[in-house]
Formats: C-alpha cells, sequence, structure tokens
C-alpha cells in the first residue's frame, strides 16, 4: 500500500492513498482524514485502506485522479518525533578521516543517533529555504521508516515488527554550522533545518524481497542540478538495520506510533558508486588530494532523490528541491 | 486561563478548563477536546475557553467538577517539539568546576540546547519508570513554555511573542548514561527518558508581574522523599529567557504551534537555595570534599516539583511522582 498526503492549506493535510504505479490517487475520505490517525489505529484502518489501495490499482476505484508529487506534503507533515541515525559506518569511516581521526570502536555496536526536529516537515517539491548560502547547504539521501507503538525494552527483532512504512528523507544540513554546535556537546540545532520526505510512504509488502533484514537492498539514486552523483546501495553496508534503531531508542523510553526513524546518508566503500551528500564527496577530495574542491549548494541549485524497485519503478516517488533564499 | 488533559484512555486525552484555584474543571467539549487543536487555532479557539475559564472562576459552571491532579496526562500528552535549555548558566558552571573543566566563553551568549524525545510524556502524578537502579535516575525541576507559530529567523522579541502556555517539567535524566552518551557527539538519546509536565498549563496573565522579560519570577519548590531539597528562584538568574531559547530554535528553521521549550534545571549562586536536580547537589559536594556524596534516586522514591504564585496559591499544580521499576 501507498501513501500520501495532500496539500489542502491545513497543518495535516488530506490522507490519500496512491496506485503502486504513483499514476494515479484517491482521497481516503471515510476512512480516515490523517496518516498520523491512521498510525494511532493501524490494525482498524489499514486495512481499510488497504481495499481502497487494491481497488485503485485494478481501475475501479469512481473517484481517481491523476496523482501529483508536487501537491504533497510529506507524508506525515509534522510527527512526534523523528530520529536519525547514521547506519552507514562508511560514511563516518570517510568523515573522520578527513580529519584524521579515529572512529571509536563502540561505534560499531552501538548506532550513533540524534534526536530531530519534528515539528515542521517540507514536502518532496517544497523548496528548502535558508537564510545564507554560506551555511554550507548540504542535502543527505537517506531511507526512513515510520512506526508504530514500540514498548521500552523491546529488541532489534521486536523493534522491527513495529515498522509500518518506510520512505525516502532529505536530511538538510548546514555543513559550516555544524563543527560549533556539536563543540557544544548537546547534539544538533541550527544545523539541521527542516527535513523533506518522498511523496510516497509505502508499506514494507512494497519492496517485496528487497526489503529484508530490516534493510531496503535497493539502490537510491541522488541528482545535483540535473547530474546523477550518487547511485548507492541502500542494503549491504547499512551497519545498523532498523530494528537496531529503534531499539536504540527504545532502551530507556517507549516509541509511540507515528515516529520517524532515519538511516542516515547511504553510503558505500565503492567510491565509484558516488555519493548521497557533498560532504562526503568533500571528504573523498580531502583524503585524496588534501583539500575539499567540490563546493556546496547555492540558490537556485536542485537535488533530486528516487528510489527505482526491481521492476524498474519508482518506489517512493522522487524528492525534488530547490534551494532557495528566505522569503522577504 | 488554566487548561488540562484528563485521562481518557486516548493518546491525547481530553481538554479541560481548570479554575484559578485549580479546585475545580470542566470539560472543553463543544469548544476543543486536545490541547493542540487549540494552538492550531489559538485566536479563534481560546477566547471561547477564556469565557469558559471565567463562568468556571465564577462558580457559574453548570457541569464543573472537584479538579483531581491524579486524572491528569501531561497538557500535551504528546508534542511535535520538545527542546530543552540550560539557561541558567550556574548549573553549566558548577557541572564543569566539579570536572575541572571551563565554561567555554560563548556559552554566556550562546544558549545550550538539546532536542528532546516528544513523543511520549507523562503525566504529573504518573510514575517514572525506568529499567535499573543503576543508570543514575535524578529528577530536573524547571519550567517550560508552549509555543505558537514562530517563523525562522524571529527575534528574541518576536519569539517572545509566540508564548501561549508555561507548565513546569520534570526533565527526567539517566546521570550515569549522559558521558558516553555526549561523548559520542550527538547529543543526549538513551539518558534522557521520557519528561513529565504539571498537571496545568496557564496562560502568561495568570503570572500577573511575575512573567517579565520572558523570565517567571517566582519559585520554584523541589521536594524529594517527602524533604523540601531546592527553593530555587527562577527569574533572576535566568541567563536566556524564554524568548532568546524560542529564537535559537527559529533560527534556521520555522518553530510551529505546539512546540514546548524548556528552561533546564532552575540553579541559584546561593546555595543555601538548595538544587533542582542531585548532579547539582553531588556537583557542589565534589567541589567540598572532592567526591559526592549524595546518591541517586532509588525505586519507590519520590519526587514533587511545585510553583506558588504571589498570593500563595499553587499555580501549575504539582508534579508528584514515585519512582518505579518497568512493569514485568
Amino acid at each position: 500500500m501507498k501513501l500520501a498526503t495532500y496539500k489542502d492549506g491545513s497543518r495535516d493535510g488530506q490522507l490519500v492513498v496512491v496506485s503502486r504505479d504513483l499514476s494515479t490517487a484517491h482521497f481516503a475520505t471515510g476512512i480516515a482524514t490523517r496518516l498520523q490517525q491512521v498510525l494511532d489505529d493501524w490494525n482498524y484502518l489499514s486495512p481499510q485502506l488497504e481495499d481502497l489501495y487494491q481497488t485503485l490499482n485494478g481501475g475501479r476505484a469512481r473517484h481517481a485522479f491523476a496523482f501529483e508529487p508536487a501537491q504533497c506534503m510529506a507524508p506525515l507533515p509534522r510527527a512526534y518525533q523523528w530520529a536519525d541515525g547514521s547506519a552507514y559506518i562508511n560514511h563516518v569511516e570517510l568523515v573522520r578521516r578527513a580529519r584524521n581521526a579515529q572512529v571509536p570502536e563502540s561505534f560499531y555496536t552501538d548506532p550513533l543517533m540524534y534526536q530531530g526536529g519534528s515539528d515542521d516537515f517540507l514536502g518532496p517539491c517544497d523548496d528548502a529555504r535558508f537564510a545564507s548560502e554560506e551555511s554550507g547547504i548540504d542535502f543527505e539521501a537517506e531511507l526512513a521508516v515510520v512506526t508504530g507503538d514500540v514498548p521500552m525494552g523491546a529488541t532489534p527483532g521486536q523493534a522491527l515488527e513495529g515498522v509500518r512504512l518506510l520512505m525516502l528523507a532529505n536530511d538538510w544540513s548546514l555543513r559550516h554550522l555544524i563543527p560549533a554546535e556539536l563543540a557544544k556537546g548537546f547534539g544538533f540545532f541550527q544545523s539541521k533545518p527542516a527535513t523533506a520526505f518522498s511523496p510516497v510512504a509505502a508499506t514494507p509488502d512494497e519492496l517485496g524481497g528487497a526489503w529484508r533484514e530490516g534493510r531496503v537492498h535497493l539502490t537510491l539514486s541522488t541528482a545535483w542540478n540535473g547530474r546523477t552523483v550518487g547511485l548507492t546501495e541502500a542494503g549491504p553496508e547499512m551497519t545498523f538495520h532498523f530494528g537496531q534503531l529503534i531499539a536504540h531508542i527504545a532502551k530507556t523510553r517507549n516509541v509511540r506510533a507515528g515516529s520517524i526513524v532515519g538511516s542516515g546518508t547511504v553510503s558505500n566503500k565503492d567510491w565509484s558508486r558516488g555519493y548521497a551528500c557533498i560532504a562526503e564527496k568533500r571528504a573523498i577530495e580531502t583524503i585524496e588530494h588534501g583539500e575539499p574542491k567540490t563546493p556546496f549548494m547555492r540558490f537556485g541549485d536542485t537535488v533530486r532523490i528516487e528510489m527505482k524497485g526491481a521492476d524498474g519503478q519508482s518506489v517512493f516517488g522522487a524528492i525534488d528541491q530547490d534551494v532557495a533564499p528566505v522569503s522577504a
């Protein structure tokens, strides 16, 4: 099942069911109006949405309309939790190697995660607005899951059963603000502005065999200003799977329905696959040439993030954003 | 106006209006059922609640009932943001001095804040449940505000106008988990379990002249196992006022309605006023005697946090929690 949230001027938008091929959509009116509502009462509402999804896929939905990603908010336009991991340890290794720092041994067994802001997400085609080009504007292409309720103390296996939906995320980062902010010791704040998500959130069964062991075994494509800069494999090198990330959060507290958990930027040891964030490209340049060459993003730049299934069809639709100055 | 959220078995509870003296309450049914709904549409809904509040205070509300704090969830049982500051720099100075570390100069101009989990708050009288007594269980008594929409780039003055409600918070902390977690560099996670809030959230006008320049000029009382351990002044030594804290978050992103922003543990230079968290007492002991003497909390311990107005009446009602093991 594929779900999206259409803009209607309200804070939470209108829930729509989207056909598997992303060609058509149907309002979920009569079942639920908001995605959080479905997550709050998944066992009761999701089968009804699934029925509508099958009808829509069969071309028999009477009020179907053409699906337009530009009309989408984030599937959850605001959420009660956004917790982002750094689950591809290769990314951590590269960034640290570029600054001649070691990766602590514990990083291979204890996931690195940060608590992000979740009150104001961006839709997949919304402009990403920043006050200044000088802050080191960078995209981060990654995967994210939306959970049901996961009780405190859940094991990674139990936590994995709490995964309800999958989507793509663009975890915007202001790189030049990060060193001073992390030096304060309390994590990110100003260096992590609003995150964007893919048009569609999909149930894990939509991925078939590509969803296994808590990882998505598909290729994530990232294009910057129309040029493909990354075709990274999301599966094999994800050091911590989503169940492990969720269980990390649930260690000392309950994780409640509608929590979004991110993988962190997808990263591969094989540099020829390219990159899912500019910081990684710059780390590689620093390792190779002693200094970074690729600049960060400028106003007017674009980034497009997409993932295709084994059938070559886009699974979640594309995140496709322009970088823009804050409106006057 | 004073608002609370009554337990009804649902995730968001039922909004009630509470009389100024906290003696009676009235369901807000017909106006709004949930507090987030009111924050989403404050200008339209809050005057209607204010009318009901006046009727209730006048003893003329026809379906009023006795107000019971134990029936309360947190005013916002879950929120789209919980951002906690460390606005009393004296606390930072003490903790650092105890471990022979300097306070960086920037800490006096740039607020220290962390992004907290907001999907699962505790009610004021809910047990605080932990897996182990060995994790350094500590309370943190503080103030918190709930905001309306504050746009990116707001000044501290503009941000202050976004304050809708005030309440008390108990920012539970697992002290022994903090050093390793902060050493990872991405901020708190497992060391900050679910936060509890006072029974009542009050509009700033309820505090009269005690709410000025973004600070609450009243005394916060903290009692541990029935013994008062802190009578700390919340006003004069709050280095960063709430407008500054909110503007810090809004620097690179919008802050949306229903965001909760905390002051951090209230702390005074005059040690005779006592403490609002055990960590501070232990820091003082370390400075004085070379090592901490006061142990952290044990299962069965209690903590009570309350603030009285100039009239001697409790403003927000008391946070009154027992420490308990995770249920089997």
